[in-house]
């Protein structure tokens, strides 16, 4: 068997077996295949796309290159979630301390941001101290006494993610249903996890933009982690515009904390208890939707889930009193105003347009090298369907470097599209995906 | 511009600026752009194609990477052919005095082979000293008094071709019509011809094995060539048994000369002749087929086409007397019959085994790196449609190093299957095919 064989099967069209999935990833991990070759194979397999089969072997393939984290001595079920990624998408933050506080693990392992969405590491840095470089012993540790953590990836876990992960970026072999459904399995599996939640988001600030592309990828990603015994749901978010009113990683770490302290903004609030009340589900902490509900609503309102979230921040040694004292945050120099420029409904905020303009301003990376300025972000005043009149405030900006300052706010006016008429309003969940059914929700933001 | 957006682009069906296609070509020769990337992108060329104008900038962007050879001191029309490639298929050699003879310069760039096909160079050098390194004065030399040399592509030559060939050639890329063309027409445009004839082979072993795609990539060329002022003719010949009786290196050498003589194998003399009137229609000798025909068969009948081949054997430092005596050659050590092991019409004879069963005992290279022993090789007896009685004799070999013969004789056996009923005998040659048109000829072997 060579390299070369395996691409030629897959551009032909061709079903590879296991023992040419295995060759291929881990002959490229091992350096033995070139990376001009393991960029011909990527591409083909864009085109030709893969099989239920091959999508599983491929992601065990990608497993086995590292090292699993063994949590096996936890023993209750220990839940996590994943979201595809999106412009204010800091449900995790808030969500994984009320899922903790209703008495389920929850090992999380998150990314960090590059291009126009923020990462949860990223944001959780802006907490002075906070560190997301955990040892075996310390996750072990955390899980026994606070119940939750959110790390990073370390180096030994899947590193042909890795390795192939830096090759599809430069190569336009990102957007592979099966690629990325192979990649989040991998990473998942290895940490830990009994089930999982994923929150896979669709419309035009997301990865997959059209909702059939969304469902394939949430089927996909649920058959392979059945397939290999982990209890496995999803839910299909709106992501057609920016969820709740902050962007950046401070305000995205305050506006947590506020969901929390029973406050925040009414959609991503929402979500927040929708998610992790099918987090509580997997759990086994509640028999149904409902009872999962009022669980997630009694942990906020006594304050269980706020304790849990400065716990986890001081064991992963933050500074727990940001939890109180917002200042202790880096601040923005000024905060500056946005106003609309124009009459009538908003009928459309490009969530990309947005995470764009705050990137410009030193939120997000621009490049892998780009340091984040913790600070600066927005705070969205209006939602899609609002009416505003011209000179109406559309957001507060908060901003440190001002040298991109007119090119950003261009940005983000540019983003927003107005109408006369009422929009319709996409819904916030569109439906709930398991091994056997599609089941539309069309819960309304 | 990166090489990313180029990559997308074509990945997602887009047709490339001219700009773009500069970009990723110099790019990738200058070392600028990764030979990863420019996997990605072939891969991606591949499936998604390109339009005319996109091979036309192509070509020329390959071709203007490296230098031009200038032979505008030479006035008439130079003329040149290339073929597809194919077993058995030493067309050239004899063709090439010939249409010198017909008093048109011919200034014949050819390669290597590498696989179950050989290559011209190679054949050549089965002649002692032959050299296919020339310089640029003695090639203008050799085209003033001889009138035709055969010579190596020089390193300076479509630098691009080259280093897109070598990533081709293991990211399974190299059968894309488009790649091919732009490879094939950026290096004829090189050498300095006016005109061009091609050959195109089709069927069971040639590269383009269906007659639709074959006509296709003949027409690719044509236009390529015809946007830059060169007339350009093609003739779709068949290859789905191989042409002559000789196969290997200096046994296709003496047919050749043996052509020259007036004798050698009917199918490929009947070929070199018609492929050799096409040639003196494009010089502009013949106003029409008929006078061509009668000049190409004029110069072989008077000697003088033999004359012009030892001449251009000892321009180029060979031994020109091996038009005379064929044990200057080197000699196998032993000649073994080959007998059939069945009795009936040969309905098949798979051109591919053939040439792999010469190729195993040296005729050819395996690898890059493999050393070829010129003795070796075959002369076939029969061909498509003769009746064989069991034991009668299918080919002789030329046998040096028998380790390898007992595979090599039942690769050779297996490549023949015989039929109760007279097959059907695939024309010679399926048709011509110029800017215009295309015309059945149909001609019959």
């Amino acid at each position: 068997m060579t390299a070369y064989d395996v691409i030629l099967k897959k551009r032909n069209g061709g079903t590879l077996t296991d023992d040419e999935i295995k060759f291929i990833v881990n002959g490229f991990v091992k350096g033995e295949i070139t990376d001009y070759q393991m960029a011909a194979f990527l591409m083909a397999t864009w085109f030709r796309k893969m099989d239920p089969r091959e999508r599983a072997v491929l992601t065990v393939c990608m497993l086995e290159s590292g090292k699993k984290i063994e949590l096996s001595e936890i023993k209750k079920i220990k839940v996590d979630k994943h979201s595809t990624g999106g412009v204010g998408d800091g449900v995790s933050l808030s969500l994984a301390p009320i899922v903790a506080a209703c008495g389920i693990p929850v090992p999380m392992m998150s990314g960090r941001g590059l291009g126009h969405t923020g990462g949860t590491l990223d944001k959780l840095e802006s907490i002075p101290g906070f560190s997301v470089e955990l040892t075996k012993e310390r996750i072990i540790e955390i899980l026994k006494t606070v119940g939750v953590l959110i790390m990073g990836q370390t180096d030994d876990i899947v590193p042909a993610d890795k390795k192939m992960y830096a090759l599809r970026d430069v190569t336009a072999t990102v957007d592979s249903l099966d690629l990325i459904s192979a990649s989040i399995m991998s990473k998942k599996l290895a940490e830990g996890m009994d089930a999982l939640l994923l929150d896979v988001k669709t419309g035009k600030g997301a990865f997959m933009q059209k909702y059939e592309d969304s469902v394939a990828l949430a089927k996909s990603m649920i058959e392979i982690g059945e397939n290999l015994g982990k209890k496995m749901l999803a839910l299909i978010t709106d992501m057609n515009q920016p969820l709740g009113e902050a962007v950046g990683n401070a305000l995205e770490i305050i506006q947590s904390i506020e969901i929390l302290k029973g406050r925040g903004p009414a959609d991503i609030v929402k979500l927040v208890k929708i998610e992790s009340a099918y987090m509580v589900m997997l759990g086994g902490q509640a028999k149904d939707f409902d009872e999962a509900q009022k669980k997630v609503e009694k942990v906020i309102a006594d304050g269980s889930a706020l304790e849990i979230y400065r716990k986890m921040i001081e064991a992963q040694n933050g500074d727990g009193r940001v939890i109180d004292d917002y200042s202790i945050f880096p601040q923005a120099r000024e905060i500056i105003a946005v106003e609309s420029q124009e009459e009538g409904y908003i009928a459309d905020i490009d969530a990309m347009g947005v995470g764009i303009s705050t990137l410009m301003l030193g939120a997000g990376r621009e490049t892998k090298e780009s340091k984040i300025d913790y600070a600066v972000g927005a705070m969205l005043k209006k939602k899609v369907g609002d009416y505003v009149k011209k000179g109406e405030k559309l957001a507060d900006f908060y901003v440190n470097d001002k040298r991109r300052w007119a090119d950003a706010r261009a940005k983000f006016l540019n983003s927003y599209t107005f109408s006369k008429e009422k929009p319709q309003v996409p819904p916030l969940v569109y439906s709930l995906v398991d091994i056997n059914k599609v089941e539309k929700l069309n819960i309304a933001r």
